[in-house]
């Protein structure tokens, strides 16, 4: 099985296509000149007295928030030369190949910081951030032939080689955040050096097997919070800080198809399925608690308080990408598509240019700052979109994955051509071409012209979908259409408004239904609804008004719902209380917290 | 308006003679030997060699938890002798008494460390702890005639005059918690002297007039806190420390009895109005937060963290007991009878032995200790009761109220005998003899029996009854029926269960709905129903059985609901998501955690 790269397909208009021009038009420079502000370029220089002379210092992990933007860079050349950004991202890379030590050490901050410490603190994110600088490194490479980061991430892991696996000399044995283990794969699948697959799976392999390296990490997390609460391939759930596991689930599953790894591959399975079947907010969010941005417990998915990191999510769906790439299954393709369409661009302005680290699902604004009685203040997420973080790892993530977003479309083996997404646009390489004409998921019809040599062409049919229409004859496997190869087929999955419940044990969701359309959760926002939102109730056989909407680019939806209506007490007798017919306005999810600070709800009681 | 004090009145089995029964059974046994074993008596002594051999030391405010210890067992007194009880009282005031500095100080803690720092830091509870020390002199020299207690209190109190008003040496002008203004009150009503009633006055008026005292008080807190906010007639809405904010209300309440200050009486009934409608729990408990203990803004009433403490939810009904003998007005009553029948009990087990500080609304045990991966836990409410707090106010609290609870039953003027609760029980004062006849609040029915030189009776009719018959004419006026005095008046408030919902602004509670019957507000555990009882729904127009039960004095209800069926995924289409009828038993609130600890919630979904 063959994953089709993102760079051979162009994606015209319809969703995505807007989404990534808005993407290279505001995102890439938003990125950028916050960046620079915030001195994350000069940082890489590693000049002490510039910093002292300033007054600020590298972060550890600023190396890695700098890597993703110029990977999402690189995926925007792969489109359109940008000489400026390309400028400038030679630049920064020969700052930082001036400042890589002899002996192919390179971090912002223990280049001139602590640097009897290197590679010594397991919660340092240097192997983090050289992971970033890795990828960036393959994608720049890919995109404009240029070597030079290349090299300097060689080094450093031929570095990384000696100190971890050969002499042992490191201060831990595997990484406190992961993220190199999967940019090992890639550098593996793009070199084919043995070496590189054999560093990410020494990491993988000794990942839960040993105590002593747990102890020296954390003092506030148990095990669980690095994924090392057993070997991985007894992992049956997902632990810990969400980012770190998924991108160890990732690496699990490169691993497991290039080592034809079956356990491997299981483990990623069950886990997943954890995820799928228990861990899983409707929007793709993963992660429920602020504290160690961590998954809990099967069902914990509180909406208000819900932490999802936006990262998370966009790991997720590379995550489910990887699975797709190992066996065509239904649930992985869902599962991408349902952090792809919600917070994985919730974590973005429409404009492009602002941010949400957290996705809560509930943003009731009566709740902040509500106690006058003393300066404590209980946490919620921000209810503010941001143009950069101190811990900015998000926007630039964004920046990446909607630039390579077309990665998730195609596999191919020697017989079939597997269609896993749908979006607009025109794919060819190896002399194939391939075409998607669609408005999904405005719409669910897809017309899919394929000129190439398949026997059987597969079309994933989401789990969501009550009525699939094909304009020729298939069979259901697994999630999957299989139709004889045709030069033109054309189907409908049949988009229309939905409501959707949740299983009896999301407790948060008792008596509740989420509306969704497609794969795109929706929400209700103060500023579509007069009044309190929170007093609505929706009617769950309503009829729905779908209007246009150029700016959400899907349509907004009007259902009949019904507003308590207050009597001015506090608690009253059930047959007291009138209810009033009301029209409640449904926005995509994504698109929540756009137009001004508002209250949100995705969950609205049914009635 | 004069208020029959209870121990005029002798109350027989049903309801409270039943509480009683086990209060002087069991509590004041329990408390007893908590306090003995915690060295709560023994610190009276002030013995500092003890304390070092021994290896504690007392705290500031054990001198409290002592008081309101032996104003419960003086309540008992008033019933039946008890001379190993008196023994020990009289054993405690006699340390007390030998450790009474010459200048009339005494704190068991300041008379023996930071001696230069006595009244000088404001969150030291001295004039808190001198305040529940004032109720148990004064209750203990009505039961038995000993006055050795109430003069030490005397020259305790002419020290805090002298300090306070006279010379200004004290280290701050208004105390931290209150209480010693109500205690002042009661001093005068006793004694008939002014100087008690002049400096209640004095900490009232001053409170919220100066800033340098709050300054001087605690860093994290705000002017709310300590109801520094705004001079005390200003004041509109219930703030900060609900305990210490509804002790000032019970002296402001009593000051303006006192004194006929109406502009006092309005504040209270302005602030009273703000509780009832926008910041209680229909348990009738108040003060949202943990942090703080505090009230926060209206209609903030989340269930699970529901801080609420028991000591708040007591106060507020002694609260509304004094408004109701200045004005009788059915909202008074409302009030206090909400507060007395749900989390004033709730405190204490049904045994009598175990209490909770907290009482939630919602119990959900998968929620606790959630995150494996740290070990930081986020904070809930506990969810089993104990035998003793480290901060033990609520224990002995219980233990005078339910003893002292007949002072709820009635006030008189000149004309009129205000009928205000209903106990099964009989009264005799000044020649008088009133009688209640009533199973209340198993039945709404009550027969009533006045021998006295009345010309109206008024009765409250509790706004929760929708049907109120008599067997006389009667006319209302502010929520009480006045009927024209007769030996025996006969009515029914039709107690049946009822489904409550609560005011759109409450949003913890959207699309749900709780079950109460009469004054008493259920629940549903986890012990009684099989399967996850936040997977259920009710029907709100089913049919009851009732069910009566001597385990909780009152009948458990059995009403018709669903349970959604678990069908393996996370989300599904609502069309394709079955729900089973399902019988849901609930059980009063104030029984809730009896047998063990178990899932429990008062708001459920309405289907």
């Amino acid at each position: 099985m063959r994953q089709i790269p993102f760079y051979n397909t162009r994606l015209e208009g319809s969703f995505w296509g807007e989404k990534q021009r808005v993407s290279r038009e505001v995102t890439v420079n938003s990125v950028y000149d916050r960046f620079k502000e915030t001195k994350r370029f000069d940082a890489l220089k590693c000049d002490l007295e510039q910093q002292k002379r300033e007054g600020w210092q590298a972060h550890v992990f600023w190396d890695s928030d700098v890597a993703k933007w110029i990977e999402g860079v690189a995926y925007t050349l792969e489109y359109e030369k940008n000489k400026r950004f390309e400028e400038k991202v030679d630049e920064l890379i020969d700052d930082m190949c001036a400042s890589q030590l002899e002996n192919g050490y390179y971090n912002a901050h223990f280049n001139i910081y602590n640097t009897d410490k290197r590679l010594t603190i397991r919660d340092k994110h240097e192997l983090y951030s050289l992971g970033h600088l890795t990828e960036a490194a393959i994608a720049y490479y890919h995109a404009t032939g240029k070597d030079k980061l290349l090299n300097l991430v060689k080094r450093y892991i031929d570095l990384v080689i000696k100190c971890f696996v050969e002499e042992k000399t490191a201060g831990f044995i595997t990484p406190g955040h992961e993220e190199i283990e999967l940019a090992l794969v890639r550098l593996y699948r793009m070199t084919g050096e043995q070496k590189y697959l054999d560093l990410s799976k020494f990491f993988v392999d000794n990942r839960g097997n040993n105590d002593v390296d747990l102890i020296a990490y954390l003092d506030w997390a148990n095990a669980e919070y690095a994924q090392d609460h057993l070997p991985v391939r007894e992992q049956t759930t997902a632990e810990g800080h969400s980012v770190r596991a998924m991108y160890l689930y990732i690496a699990m599953a490169d691993l497991a198809l290039e080592c034809g790894d079956e356990a491997l591959f299981n483990a990623c399975n069950t886990i997943l399925h954890n995820i799928a079947e228990k861990r899983m907010y409707i929007t793709g969010g993963i992660g429920s608690s602020c504290i160690g941005e961590a998954f809990t417990v099967d069902y914990d998915l509180k909406n208000e308080p819900a932490y999802t990191e936006t990262c998370a999510t966009l790991a997720l769906s590379l995550f489910c990408r990887r699975m797709t790439a190992i066996k065509p299954f239904g649930l992985y393709g869902d599962i991408a598509e349902q952090a792809m369409y919600n917070v994985s661009i919730s974590g973005v302005s429409i404009k492009g240019d602002e941010f949400f680290y957290e996705n809560p699902l509930t943003i009731d604004l009566a709740d902040h700052n509500k106690n006058p009685a003393t300066k404590q203040k209980e946490r919620y997420p921000i209810t503010q979109r941001v143009k950069v973080f101190g811990c900015s790892c998000c926007p630039p993530n964004i920046l990446r994955y909607i630039n390579s977003v077309a990665d998730f479309l195609y596999t191919e083996d020697d017989n079939t051509l597997y269609v896993h997404h749908y979006m607009n646009g025109v794919t060819e390489f190896d002399g194939k071409k391939i075409r998607q004409n669609t408005l999904y998921p405005s719409c669910g019809k897809v017309k899919l012209t394929v000129n190439g040599d398949y026997k059987k062409i597969a079309v994933r049919v989401p789990a969501w979908c009550e009525k699939f229409d094909a304009s020729a004859a298939y069979s259901m496997k697994d999630g999957y259409a299989y139709f004889d190869a045709a030069e033109v087929l054309e189907f409908d999955f049949n988009i229309s408004p939905r409501f959707v419940v949740s299983a009896p044990g999301v407790h948060d969701n008792a008596g509740r239904t989420a509306l969704m359309y497609g794969p795109v959760v929706y929400c209700v926002e103060g500023v579509d609804n007069e009044g309190d939102i929170f007093g609505l109730s929706v009617n769950t056989s309503s009829a729905f008004e779908i209007i246009p909407d150029n700016y959400f680019s899907l349509p907004t939806i009007v259902a009949d719902g019904y507003a308590k209506v207050d009597n001015g007490s506090l608690y009253s007798n059930i047959n007291s209380v009138k209810y009033e017919a009301k029209k409640i306005k449904f926005i995509p999810y994504y698109g929540m917290e756009n137009r001004g600070e508002t209250d949100m709800l995705v969950w609205i009681p049914m009635k």
